[in-house]
């Protein structure tokens, strides 16, 4: 890759690769002039496959863009954000954008450094994301922005949510049609809004087959552990379990085995957030609900494009339903 | 946070809040003219306080600078970039330095890519990283550029890497000082460098001690589990057990719990890595090397604006010394 330098790709490059003129090929990838949808998408194509960056040259005089985002998240690009990060890049990519990375860590001041250095910087736009699904103060500047998974208080905000009521609702309705009529809901702490969402949609699921109020706790592997010993106690005949997180349900899978039941067998578990690293290695893998936050940062990034160039208005609040992913722990 | 952009604060407020004249904040900022060190850093810290950002109009002329750095990885922002990352972030703030981030998903065509868009956009630096030690061939751009974690193969660029083998020979030697004579060593694949690396400090540091050739598999909890069984069969005496990564380390006491041998008491273990999901929910929670991940990032950070500067030159190749966390599995 020594002489990347001198490989940068030419539009001549990219005219020749698409066999059309360079005239067409500039038309294409600045999605101007009157041409054949197929054309553009070969050119395009070429451009990709050829590594060509459309630069300031081929952009009209009136373009005042910068072609950069800001990425602002307060959770230290934990487990939430980067699959949402690479589904904002897939959508971005496709519009020449680059992400400038902004890391909060929860630090108010922080955050008010990197809001006024993104304006400096005239970015184009801006997406909010964290750590939770409760709502965050609105950062309210005059630049295009979305907020993914966590939403902000502002009801004239644009938000893209996952809809986690939703998701719990699906781990519920499967161990019913799996055959468990004695279940329990073990979950994070009651003041997180997902916990307490997934809470209310489980106990509105499951109805007379909910065995005992919601166990609030903790999002930890050791939580799932107690609640299991508790829940033995007063409940031997329990069936399922539905979780409030994957490494609860881990926890919980680890000490039915240890107590010596079986799951699925005795007991069907769900969890909940399809993260592979506990959802894989629990013994039985979870059945868990998968949010799909890389689609979340697509459409993120998609409602981003829209507002900046201002085609369509997209609407304040997209819901991304989840999907159950099945595996053994449930079956 | 509505009204942050009429906030956006100005210079004389920062020259307020450190009791200074306008024109000396600037200096202080601006890293030029002369002054006592105390003033300047008493400048700084209100800036900082303040969210103020030294913008284009407090430049020089000559400054052609664009304050954007790019940081390309493999990693797809994995367990090993979050850290490295952070520590960048700290060190390229202090320089107002924003990060461009390029996610290559391993792939050499998106690679280009991006590296075509980072030139046509004049970042002033590079940061390469990725998700192995393995060293990754150059990019050759006339850009300064610092590898992080994952060096390159030509020894004329800049890297800043982990001692993995002092990290590994850490772990062995506490072994021994705790008084473990038969010792395995568990790890990842031996095409792997780390694997490698890690291994032969292993058998240099335990000689006598370790009872069998390095056993190579993958880094899972599975074979964690899987080389328990194997050892135990074929030496059941074993009192030790270096392995090659938490998730590994994690899978061991796992087994070792199941089958009724006690850790530490019976068998002492370690990890590698300190990824905190990993080694606190094991039980016990686990004693393990880290490479100090975020303090490489720091310094990759410091590194790269050493070169953007000009100020210094950086030594080509610099070698971060690991420690251990000593936890509960090797007491």
């Amino acid at each position: 890759m020594k002489n990347l330098q001198n490989a940068v790709p030419r539009i001549v490059d990219v005219a020749e690769l698409a066999g059309v003129s360079v005239s067409t090929a500039s038309k294409a990838l600045n999605d101007t002039g009157q041409l054949r949808e197929d054309t553009r998408t070969r050119v395009k194509e070429a451009a990709a496959r050829l590594g060509f960056v459309v630069g300031a040259a081929g952009r009209g005089p009136a373009d005042t863009r910068t072609y950069t985002v800001g990425l602002l998240t307060t959770d230290s690009f934990g487990r939430f954000t980067i699959p949402l990060l690479m589904g904002v890049e897939d959508a971005l990519a496709a519009g020449r954008m680059a992400i400038i990375l902004c890391d909060t860590r929860d630090d108010v001041l922080r955050e008010r450094h990197y809001l006024a250095s993104l304006q400096e910087r005239r970015v184009d736009g801006l997406i909010i994301t964290g750590r939770t699904t409760d709502p965050r103060p609105s950062v309210g500047l005059q630049i295009p922005t979305v907020y993914a998974f966590s939403p902000s208080d502002d009801p004239e905000d644009h938000a893209v949510v996952a809809d986690e009521g939703a998701g719990a609702a699906m781990a519920a309705e499967h161990l019913l049609a799996m055959g468990s009529r004695r279940i329990a809901h073990v979950t994070g702490p009651q003041r997180h809004h997902s916990a307490d969402a997934r809470a209310v949609s489980v106990q509105e699921t499951l109805g007379d087959s909910l065995i005992t109020p919601a166990l609030f706790g903790h999002w930890s592997e050791e939580w799932g552990r107690t609640a299991v010993d508790m829940l033995l106690a007063s409940h031997p005949d329990l069936d399922g379990l539905v979780c409030g997180s994957d490494q609860i349900a881990r926890g919980v899978t680890d000490r039915l085995r240890e107590k010596g039941i079986d799951v699925p067998g005795q007991v069907r578990v769900t969890g909940f957030d399809n993260w592979e690293v506990m959802a894989l290695a629990s013994r039985p893998p979870l059945t868990t609900v998968d949010m799909g936050l890389a689609e979340l940062g697509r459409l993120a990034g998609r409602t981003l494009l829209d507002l900046v160039e201002g085609r369509t208005e997209p609407p304040r609040r997209q819901v991304l339903a989840p999907r159950l992913e099945v595996r053994a722990s449930s079956l």
